[in-house]
């Protein structure tokens, strides 16, 4: 068995009993039952995770993969394709959001270049697992060969058990790949079978005529390598990309470990559903951060039955959202271990 | 003047000028221009309000008003009326979730009892500015006379104002008292016109029978005491709270001192809807934190254009969510500080 096979067959289910328990503690504390909302859901689904019925938080990491797409020479981007390697410098020299939005919620940012396009960036804390400097163009064949899809799955595979194995207790996931929501709707398109001109969105800008080009592209690129829904990976290699391919890796590598991985927007969701198709377990280990501002979005989390907290109308990426939503997580657990019992504190729990 | 009075003449519209520097900065960092959503517009709304393009962070405190209800005997609640007193002391000795969460924030509780019935509770830590002994009860009279309605206001801007003089730069709403969504959609059912089915939920757990028995109260109440929509004071002493007349004070106490005040959920709205009513400028100053269960919740959102960015599905009040936004008023300020330009970074901006 090669990694990826051997990391399927190891995710099982949550635990269910340690979820029944921490929901039981949750109804003795002093408030209403059921009245922290979505606060209850995630300490809840922490305990199951971690088979304990009171769940703890743990050392925060961010895996932000970063790789180019041969699709952006259609013109599907509002930026050049230079950026991504651009961006990828930013992140290292810490300037970019999620940098910022990182350091406010404690959590360490770990860049991997799976496969970024030009110059190779020399820096001491870049992970460079490069499979090749970009995708194909799925507008005119295949974006990846089979071998190299499984390659940059196992890279994701690798890079989270490598920050499990360093004492990760809560993993994001986060991405930088100019093009990116072109493929991501495009597995989406595959996948749920919706029209495209209500899961394609702007990406980062584009204007009523790029928005076109982008649908057509698409369209194309699915006619052209007819991906096969019920196959992910056929569908990640031939209209997926290979950030994309690692962070379906970083998910499943998650879940394998039971450790809980929070997701990020519209494309750590289109590799999401993609760890899903591999193996529907894994959702007991993802949580939902953000409702992003492409139509898509919404449609994924629902295919999986994920609701999303923070409403904040982003479309960046990067893993903003999902660090954003470490607070809340954190809550969970502080609300579950801390707060008073109706006994302990003499409330009266009915009328 | 009185202080109400002096209030609501010092409440100005905020710095637009400041705004728009503020957004101009926000377009120069790496990032899509608008691509951080909401946050985005916080760091703008933080700006206007304090007059500088680049906003400061500053102490937080979470302003809890206590009160109780002379409509509870009509059995509008799930809970007893003495949990209020009872919920107060668990406050105090920081067993409850407004504890957790505000110690997770970093926040100061401020807790005043502007109105519980029962023994007077004796804690150092326990601002006493009882008016009276709860509101009368609403379905056979007045909730409170225009002196008591006054008094109540102005216990919310003297404790704000005391918060303020020492030091906070950032305050939330919070409440407890027992049967206050019933006040609370009786002020909404008057100011927006809109029928008690859509507005009227089930508090902190009411089953069916209860739902009818709250909204036949409220028509009861409203039709009664007739009070006059364009009136906010009317509204307030006839259908009101004590703890909601001390929270619209401290949003008006806050604008008029120029410091953003976050909103909880139902019951504090209910209290920014008067504030808005009494002052139209003080939205400058609101930031909405969460969508609560109550349905009417959002209604009272929309009638002042306040967006939510938390969706977590709670119905505790006590201030939990607004607490939980704090994290993101404080992430608005650390991206447009510290976050790279496009021209530090080197990266690209257009295609």
């Amino acid at each position: 068995m090669n990694l990826l096979e051997k990391t399927l067959a190891a995710i099982e289910g949550a635990d269910r009993m340690a979820g029944e328990q921490a929901q039981k503690r949750l109804d003795s504390l002093t408030k209403p039952p059921g009245s922290l909302g979505a606060l209850e859901n995630i300490a809840v689904q922490l305990a199951m995770i971690q088979g304990r019925s009171i769940p703890v938080s743990g050392p925060k990491v961010v895996m932000v993969m970063a790789a180019d797409h041969g699709v952006v020479e259609e013109g599907v981007s509002a930026f050049p394709q230079e950026v991504t390697s651009q961006m990828v410098i930013n992140f290292l020299n810490k300037g970019a959001a999620i940098n910022i939005l990182s350091a406010h919620a404690g959590a360490k940012v770990a860049v991997t270049d799976v496969g970024i396009k030009g110059n190779a960036i020399d820096h001491p804390n870049l992970y460079i697992r490069k499979i090749r400097p970009g995708t194909r163009n799925m507008a005119k064949e295949a974006a990846m060969t089979e071998d190299e899809a499984v390659a940059a799955i196992e890279v994701g595979i690798e890079m989270v058990n490598m920050e499990i194995d360093a004492g990760a207790g809560l993993v994001a996931t986060g991405e930088m790949g100019i093009g990116n929501t072109t493929p991501s709707s495009a597995i989406l398109a595959c996948i749920s079978g919706q029209s495209l001109e209500s899961i394609t969105g702007r990406g980062t800008g584009l204007n009523d005529a790029g928005l076109k080009v982008k649908q057509a592209v698409i369209n194309k690129a699915l006619a052209l390598n007819q991906p096969d829904p019920d196959q992910p990976l056929d569908v990640l290699r031939k209209v997926g990309g290979l950030e994309i391919a690692a962070l379906t890796g970083v998910i499943l590598g998650a879940a394998a470990r039971k450790i809980p991985v929070v997701l990020d927007g519209f494309i750590s969701t289109a590799a999401a559903l993609l760890a899903y198709k591999f193996n529907k377990n894994c959702v007991d280990y993802m949580l939902a951060s953000h409702l992003s501002q492409e139509p898509g979005h919404r449609i994924m989390l629902d295919l999986m039955g994920l609701k999303p907290v923070l409403h904040l109308d982003l479309r960046l990426g990067e893993g903003t959202g999902a660090v954003l939503a470490f607070h809340l997580v954190d809550a969970a657990v502080r609300i579950i271990s801390e707060m008073a019992t109706f006994e302990e504190a003499g409330v009266s729990k009915h009328a």
